[in-house]
């Protein structure tokens, strides 16, 4: 994708092409400097265990913001946006299948639904090429890889299961610094969970990402290892809720709020 | 009270007294060095929305365990520790009106129950203590004074109202370090929410706490203002819920978690 043309777009401004219909691709490198938001919706039956299970898991799960049950209405991140149209394309689940792919969900949104809106490491990456930290996935302009892990989480009613990481190759002299920067974000993953040796976590082979695209690791570099947001998704979708809406893959919620201010 | 007996004991020997109901009285300078947290206990019908709450607030509302819907097991704060026994005095509430004080809830415990336990100044009170920062209610042996704000809080359901704070005077020359040591521990409220000036938060009198007891203010001394438990169970009884269960004041959940510990 190239979205180079929204670079420096408002976030306001991109939302209302998304609303209409105009902005239906990924978000990845539009509105430079804001957040972005992965992004659940769940019945309220569901929605108190999700609930918990973020609120027990906050690297992998970091909440930005969590609706009032059956409202639309985003009021902390983007105030006045509409989690059922304000998203290029959404993912509609039933029994933990896909069963649609749309670009707005205001005709099937119902009373009981909660959404949550998720940190992206999107946030943290802008920071590290900030502190002069190579990202290889955008040099490369591919989609970061990320792996299963041992790493257990706590569950919570029907969600449990292993955090999913993202892997990024840092030049060795440069780790300490990735940590920190990255350490200061915890509202978007905060620090890693892992540096170095991929098998301590349960990875067998680092060429070969579980999702995303597999990138090159120099010599020189480490590979480090933060929570990743494919986790809460992936864990949704292995308890197979009835009902459930997400964004599509790397089409996301595109926040009013800088990710400097996620420090805080 | 005078607890002087249990200084040094074990949580887990002091919760024993606690559960055979030897031990019913406020737990203050009990297990020195060890986090205390308070409790609240609401049906699931109602956890939700508190949950929201919570996570929205989390200055005045610091969660640090919250239970399984229907289990009385705490895990991560006292492996093994049951919410139903291991508490001097619980409240019951219905409507949001005190219907009784027992010191054991196991016989009216439901399914749907769920357990908040939630972060308690007596945490950072001993870091001040540790940094050379007087606390001045300890030194006079009283509650801390506590006070109704204007400070209003995030909604969520039927939960909201405005934040109650803890004031602790300060010597002038100690404010920042008081700020910094607090501010390290997030998940006992953190740094102070106001410095100074009571009107400004719309305190009248700060000789009158609308909890706890007065403290004497000495020249040169700058009054500081927290985040307070008080906040979640106030704005809990403010919402009148069919049936809730609290601490009884000053009668805490002792945990196996050091205070230095909540740092992390």
């Amino acid at each position: 994708m190239n979205n180079s043309e929204f670079y420096s777009a408002s976030p306001k401004e991109v939302r209302r092409l998304i609303r209409s219909g105009a902005l239906t691709g990924q978000t990845s490198g539009m509105c430079a400097g804001y957040a972005q938001a992965n992004l659940c919706i769940l019945p309220k039956e569901q929605a108190f265990d999700f609930l918990l299970f973020c609120t027990r898991n906050p690297r992998p799960c970091p909440l930005l913001e969590v609706g009032d049950c059956g409202s639309r209405e985003i009021k902390e991140m983007a105030f006045g946006a509409d989690v059922a149209r304000d998203i290029p394309k959404y993912r509609i689940w039933r029994g933990g299948s896909l069963e649609a792919e749309v670009t707005d969900i205001s005709d099937i949104w119902r009373d009981d639904f909660v959404y949550f809106l998720i940190g992206c490491s999107f946030s943290f990456e802008a920071e590290l090429l900030e502190a002069g930290i190579p990202v290889r996935h955008i040099e490369e302009g591919r989609n970061v890889p990320m792996f299963n892990t041992n790493i257990p989480l706590k569950s919570a009613g029907a969600f449990g299961g292993n955090m999913v990481v993202s892997m990024r190759p840092i030049p060795h002299e440069l780790v300490m610094k990735a940590v920190s920067v990255t350490a200061a974000m915890p509202r978007v993953h905060g620090a890693p969970v892992h540096i170095g040796d991929p098998s301590l976590i349960g990875i067998s082979d680092i060429a070969s990402p579980d999702y995303g695209d597999s990138v090159t690791i120099k010599k020189g570099e480490v590979p480090v290892f933060w929570p990743c947001g494919v986790t809460p998704q992936n864990v949704l979708m292995n308890s197979k809720p009835p009902f459930a809406v997400t964004h599509a893959p790397g089409h996301m919620f595109i926040t009013d709020v800088k990710n400097h201010e996620l420090k805080y």
